[in-house]
């Protein structure tokens, strides 16, 4: 079990989309800049939403040209439309993010529009994409439970799937919305999805909202998943869980996928620091625990006692 | 995968021992006998230690004369030396737990005496139980990592499993007294310990310093273990690492064995009750997620723009 994982940081679009503190766009572009030096080479870096329902990310585009663009790192931008892909084209992104939820009532919610809606508007943003130097990627949402609808069967998120790659969309992710996900679920979904997605094309996007991320990313690893989601200090939430925490941490999981001899190539050295400084910029305290905790080896003095 | 799990409470001895407000006797009475309605066949409700060394417990001979014992349920005290286990014999208590750390420098720290000198006692406390009804069970501090040696080696720990069971102890806990573990050691942990302990008499106690508690249960119970502890509201604690989650928290292991499939015997609803009262008696927030988020069946209302 020494599969290299590969993570993909979140922090700056499903982190930051949901704080009430406005993180200025020069300290988006440093914070963006210090992940590329700290080893991804994969960032979702902003979302091309409407500014009015997601102000927080209504600088998408100015970041985009401000941050240093590592060789080697793709960055992402979130699309919910084809207006959204238009301007993320401008903005040269690597890569577009599209994403539609399982759950009718879900997208419905979150997008404004039905899942059918939303397949008809990634043909169109097929469309405008192609010949272009841009991949893509399409999540699907509440793929491990709806908070209104509840289980959504694995039928029909394999359906979405299917639909997802006759289109042409290169990279799947199957996304743990609301954090609802369980081991044992997540093993035969992720079996299910390795049948038709390669290892190398699908990413698992879990949320920490009832405890389970890290041992839902281990079931995972075991069914042969390969690329995960993560944010710097845990940032993210749910805004149907007041007080529970948000996406999985990234310094976290890179401690625990090193501790167990998975390669990474991230610095967590890095890592910590970064996540350190992330109460200054979202004005809280955030969830990750080995920014609080130090890593297993960090060792402490001896109580003078002993 | 279906085997029940047996999940053993120890918010009231791992989790009080450090709060920094006393609880009340009758607060931690009324606890315990909800925990024991809510389906604990164990709980560890206290500790014989000195009263100067850990005053939030000094109350251990009242509160184990003040709960009302469930049939069935084995109610365990933490016993550190002789003395100790005669106050917990007064006391009726149903099992002794035993704690020495495989770390010299922790046990010096922790016990205030070399490892030796602790294995010297628990063969006078073996003396002291004879013959009485009450079963014995010891743990391994530290086994997993200790944070001023940093790794123990396995062989020093299962080193120090066969002596507690040549001095006739029944139970064995191999503890992660500063959330140091990952789940690929304790896969071969456990798979040494299950050669020489039934599973049955193998208890493993997690800590969520480091965000890893629920993996590394996972990653336990694929290697064949089935006795876990837990605490209430993540309750517990490191007091090397100031901010970082105690215990890992037993309604979010709950939470995770009932969606696997995986039966406790346990009340999900009781203990969710039980934690959200947790502040209340603490004064301060506790790390749990499934309290603040609600189980994963627990649906919300569709926003009205939906």
């Amino acid at each position: 079990m020494t599969d290299a994982m590969l993570i993909q940081e979140v922090a700056t679009r499903d982190g930051f989309q949901i704080e009430p503190r406005y993180v200025e766009t020069a300290d988006k572009i440093r914070l963006i800049d210090a992940l590329s030096a700290a080893g991804f080479s994969r960032i979702e870096v902003s979302s091309f939403v409407s500014p009015k329902a997601v102000p927080a990310l209504r600088d998408a585009a100015e970041v985009f040209a401000g941050i240093a663009r590592r060789p080697g790192t793709v960055y992402v931008a979130l699309v919910p439309n084809p207006k959204g892909a238009e301007r993320a084209l401008a903005a040269r992104v690597d890569e577009v993010n599209l994403v539609c939820s399982v759950s009718e009532t879900h997208n419905r919610a979150n997008m404004g529009m039905s899942p059918d809606a939303s397949m008809e508007g990634f043909a169109q943003i097929m469309e405008t994409v192609k010949g272009a130097d841009v991949s893509t990627n399409a999540t699907v949402a509440t793929a491990f439970g709806c908070p209104f609808e509840g289980d959504q069967p694995a039928d029909k998120v394999m359906a979405q799937v299917e639909r997802y790659l006759a289109l042409g969309i290169t990279g799947v992710t199957l996304a743990d919305t609301t954090g609802m996900a369980n081991p044992v679920q997540v093993e035969r979904l992720v079996t299910r999805a390795l049948a038709v997605v390669p290892a190398e094309r699908l990413t698992l996007h879990f949320h920490n909202t009832r405890g389970l991320g890290l041992a839902n990313v281990l079931s995972a690893y075991h069914a042969g998943a390969r690329r995960f989601d993560a944010a710097l200090g845990g940032l993210g939430g749910c805004p149907f869980a007041p007080g529970a925490t948000g996406n999985i941490c990234t310094e976290d999981l890179v401690s625990m996928a090193h501790e167990m001899g998975i390669e990474t190539g991230l610095d967590l050295d890095s890592l910590i620091g970064l996540s350190r400084d992330l109460p200054r910029l979202v004005g809280h305290d955030v969830p990750g625990q080995v920014a609080k905790a130090g890593r297993p080896c960090d060792l402490h003095p001896v109580p003078k006692a002993a």
